[in-house]
């Protein structure tokens, strides 16, 4: 007897480097046979947009043939990262992804980048939908990086999470890959966010008509010696997945403050 | 003997509304007396920014006389509210404030608001360089706001976090002030972030040239029924202040995935 044909799984991808930049196109290559890819992504770069939406202004959004090789639909919205889910979900499949895809982000998203990143925005929103969620994001800036082991990397984990009977709630993972050849990178390691922040700069400069401006530069410092952090274990080599949630209380806090009376 | 002089403490005001905002007056007024006030704000609107960083593009800031009448030093900048912050400490101050405080917003930030906030991604970029931090907003959106009761309640605030010895390291409070007289308030309630969202809507309109644009609309829900969320305290007519961290790892899952070995 023939088997009843199993419904292939919705995939959602977005990022937040453009619906051009390679790293979504190797996104879309890793995992297209594996569901049905809908990719709907921003038409301009959209790095360090945290989880910004676009309130003051309309949002524009048009199909493209941009993965027509690849047999794969896509759209281009002029919004942000979180934007895009919003606008897949209520527009444009009418229903919730299976699973939520962002990246393959050109450069790193872990430790506390993941309050700047678009990336990691737009899958938190797919999450908050109650769509499993990954991010991915390749320790390479280079708008030609090589993503051979990151596709094959995200290609597992997806598979892994597909198969899940029951993934929890809000599954969300901020996950971050060595810029690597396949062979070099020894596993993948579940982590916690690095403690970890930027000293910032700003580099000053004139323009032509003898004006100030300013471009945010910064120095990446760790202040995380735990062996259990994402920056530790991508120094180690090891791909790092943060298990990431969007309830931002800090509870030991709270207790405190209800205990010492604060504000009474 | 005279006293030894005691150094004014230095507070920071920014927020997302714009520095012309009303919202931002009322905070300047309600806590000029209380240290060296210096505001650096956005140039325009950046209401839903979140934690929106400004990578692509330089940023511009001027100095202002728009606090003039009360003695403040204002600067404008062309930045997001984060962007503000950075410049603030980096090329204004020079120094970290001993207070960061942001709003006071025209509209609510509870619940999941709390990651769309530009006023909340401020106070937690004064936060993770250390600087003690508060964001007020008002439930109530429109432009002429009444901000009475706001206003003795953040100056009943900032002077008890500038009173602590030893503030918290990462001290961040998300601050909700229901749109009531003072006399309606019953008091300030240490709250959890609800577990809340929006349902999405996009209005589809078609442009005078017959193209499609879309606005983002959306109902806001609470799925919390625990009597110590932010929404809770609110519609009990408390003000609600929820202790904000940035380590956003989801421990419990973590731990939950470690043990199930996932991904090896």
């Amino acid at each position: 007897m023939a088997k009843a044909k199993k419904q292939l799984p919705v995939i959602l991808i977005t990022n937040d480097d453009d619906i051009t930049a390679k790293g979504i196109r190797s996104l879309v290559e890793a995992v297209q046979d594996l569901g049905k890819v809908v990719v709907v992504a921003p038409n301009t770069p959209q790095s360090g947009m945290g989880h910004a939406i676009t309130i003051g202004s309309p949002l524009r959004m048009n199909k493209m043939d941009i993965f027509k090789d690849l047999g794969v639909e896509a759209w281009q919205t002029s919004g942000t990262p979180v934007d895009c889910v919003k606008l897949a979900v209520d527009k444009i499949l009418h229903r919730r992804p299976d699973i939520c895809l962002s990246g393959i982000n050109h450069g790193a998203n872990h430790s506390i980048n993941v309050i700047y990143s678009g990336t990691m925005s737009a899958a938190m929103e797919a999450a908050i939908e109650g769509i499993p969620s990954i991010g991915f994001s390749l320790l390479d800036y280079n708008y030609d990086a090589d993503f051979t082991a990151a596709k094959q990397i995200a290609r597992k984990m997806v598979m892994e999470v597909l198969a899940m009977k029951n993934p929890d709630k809000h599954f969300l993972l901020n996950v971050n890959i060595p810029a690597l050849p396949p062979e070099k990178i020894k596993g993948i390691k579940i982590c916690k966010q690095a403690y970890a922040k930027y000293d910032e700069d700003f580099d000053e400069r004139l323009d032509p008509h003898g004006k100030k401006y300013y471009w945010l530069t910064g120095e990446f410092k760790n202040f995380d010696k735990a062996r259990d952090t994402d920056v530790w274990a991508l120094q180690h080599n090891y791909v790092s997945a943060v298990p990431v949630q969007f309830d931002l209380t800090h509870y030991t806090l709270k207790k405190k403050f209800e205990k010492n009376k604060l504000f009474q």
